[in-house]
């Protein structure tokens, strides 16, 4: 593969993750000492910040101060802005021929995409579009999505984090609800609209013989309010405090969510519907069917920006992947994601693959990850993830806060 | 004052903190070694389990093995469980002639009750009541609250923890918020019905010098719907990605709370009034009136019980404050609380506090930390919190899991 030498630009795209910035932090890494690119762009809010030339020069503002490269890390969301757009089909020739005069404009010949699976999606129309243009440009997928439903990778960089942040949170939730006697329900909504895995991950505790939700609930299985009010009075008859982790997207089988129950019949002060969330619609059927104490926790925002209890290995994998990414391009790769593929006790190794069969598919927890009953997750799913929790990470706080970079 | 020899029990009430297991820790120390103490037991579910003679004993689960207290001061909520039952009145001397007739038949000279407001309340009626007994007994309250409500001590132990981990997760949150263009209003709804010392401190950043949140509503200041959307606007002509701090106990000039507002007017499927919560209430407030995005996001459970974030600096006072109870009611003192003292810059010191003066007040906010507007706290709000929050306590983990101890 001939060298092609010219600059290189990096955007973060998709929801927040408390690893993406790490992510960041090892193409800015990978690109360190490579002669054949010249300098390092960032672009703001993604694609849509790189269209209107909103671009800071990370070769400047690293390079002089590579000790700010550990303080990205431990900062969490996009440092660079994030966006949500995807890019418009092949036939908008306007749209992508004012792109290519950018990449011209900036000579840049190295893209490097961090994201989910939208992002996957840019890097895929990306690759199509310069096939048949006159730029040289290498195209690389980076993933991250808390998720952890990317197709072609054996886990996604953030989902370790954000795993760890709900097994460690839901543990002391736990203790919090044993100190009392009465009867009394504890449900955690955890966030997954699709894929279960974070909401599986509550389920780790009973890896490590420690007290573990009584019941888990995802998306991957229909969800039957009939069921759960029988496996949530089983729990109670062994012991008073249950605690239930729900994914926010489970659904019965005609793809109705559970939090549209009680939207249907709620509005509020304004008239609007009340969009209860599904841990509330829960909350509220088993206060409604039992009459006993019951609460909803959801978890929200931080399961995706607790940059505080970061995963050691995800961080680790965040950083290798990123490096990876640039290695693998300046060697001749593109139109590819830098995947990770385990093999061994857990051992892990980066891998390009074809973009085409990864953008836009999306993997779910597999069925026999899943209990029968559909009420909890196996051991074998619990052995996928604990791998990724390992390790913690002491970032640096000062005031008593932990220190953000913000660029 | 003579030396009283005898049995101690120990005993810990009300809502959890992450740190009232230190104090119990405390206690457990400051009985070791101590030759009038002839044995220590544990109430569980406090003074309801000691009526049911529901003890466990302490000398001997951690005399064997003292390492157990550092996982004990690692473990969130009351390790020995908790209740909310208040004492009867004196005139229901069945209950208390029960009472007394347990203490001899245990031979129990020292009473430690760590809890709050209704915990000093038990601590008072029973220091009432053996006035006129013929059971000569010590009886020392030992604060914690995380709301900090308690009079008569400068913080109470568990405050710093919660505070801590409240500001660095609206930091964290702020991160979040700050990836996207598009004007957006996030509301955090954090715990205190009647102090806003919780809220106050997700002010913190701002005295770090880093991003704090726009605007901070504690419930001291009566809270105006039209004042707030005010408020808003003014934040947003500033910047587009604004955070919202407020108490969930903000309410009118007339009493009235926030939440009400939209639980009012909504019912759930069942027909139920719908509680919102503050942070909803808010949130439907102001994309009613600016159509804007606007989520609410809260805080929950985890303020009381992340552990795994716990103050360095009040875990060494929570365990300090346990262990001076004990020193405190062997030198003879009795019908107290160990309060905390602060001087110079910040120095803490124990001293036992008549408890008449300190059960059933309650400490708010005092209106010189809050801005005139009433919609932030002043610096010297923050010089006050910013101590209790500093250090980190790097507690075990296994398994990537925070390891706790089950009594």
């Amino acid at each position: 593969m001939s060298q092609l030498t010219g600059a290189a630009v990096v955007g973060q795209s998709g929801g927040p993750t408390a690893a993406i910035n790490a992510t960041l932090a090892g193409v800015i890494k990978g690109v360190m000492g490579k002669e054949c690119i010249t300098k390092l762009y960032g672009m703001r809010n993604g694609i849509e910040g790189f269209m209107r030339e909103d671009l800071t020069d990370l070769s400047e503002f690293f390079g002089n101060a590579p000790e700010k490269l550990d303080t990205l890390c431990a900062t969490p969301a996009a440092a660079l802005g994030s966006c949500r757009k995807k890019l418009p089909e092949a036939s908008d020739r306007e749209f992508y021929e004012k792109l290519i005069a950018l990449f011209k404009k900036y000579d840049i010949r190295y893209f490097f995409y961090i994201g989910g699976n939208d992002s996957m999606d840019t890097v895929a129309k990306l690759t199509a579009y310069l096939m048949d243009s006159d730029w040289e440009m290498r195209v690389v997928g980076v993933p991250k999505t808390i998720d952890n439903d990317l197709a072609g990778t054996d886990h996604t960089p953030g989902y370790g984090s954000a795993a760890k942040y709900i097994a460690a949170t839901v543990s002391e939730i736990i203790r919090d609800t044993a100190v009392y006697t009465v009867k009394a329900v504890t449900i955690v909504e955890i966030m997954g609209r699709d894929a279960g895995w974070l909401t599986a991950a509550a389920g780790l505790m009973r890896a490590a013989n420690m007290p573990a939700p009584d019941l888990i609930y995802l998306p991957e299985v229909p969800f039957s309010f009939d069921r759960f009010l029988e496996d949530v009075k089983a729990a109670l008859s062994v012991h008073p405090n249950v605690v239930v982790a729900v994914s926010e997207g489970v659904r019965d089988e005609n793809g109705r969510y559970a939090g549209e129950g009680a939207q249907s019949g709620a509005a509020d002060v304004f008239g609007h519907k009340y969009l209860s969330g599904t841990g509330k619609a829960l909350e509220l059927y088993i206060k409604e069917k039992l009459g006993c104490k019951v609460r909803s926790v959801e978890l929200n925002l931080p399961q995706r920006c607790a940059a505080h209890l970061q995963s050691a290995t995800d961080i680790k994998e965040s950083l290798g992947v990123g490096a990876a990414a640039v290695n693998a391009a300046v060697d001749g790769a593109s139109g590819c994601m830098m995947a990770m593929e385990r093999s061994g006790e857990y051992d892990i190794s980066f891998v390009a693959k074809d973009i085409s069969g990864i953008a836009n598919a999306v993997r779910s927890v597999p069925r026999e990850m899943i209990n029968g009953r559909g009420n909890n997750v196996t051991d074998r799913c619990l052995e996928y993830i604990l791998p990724l929790i390992q390790g913690e990470v002491h970032n640096e706080f000062k005031n008593g806060l932990p220190v953000h970079l913000v660029l």
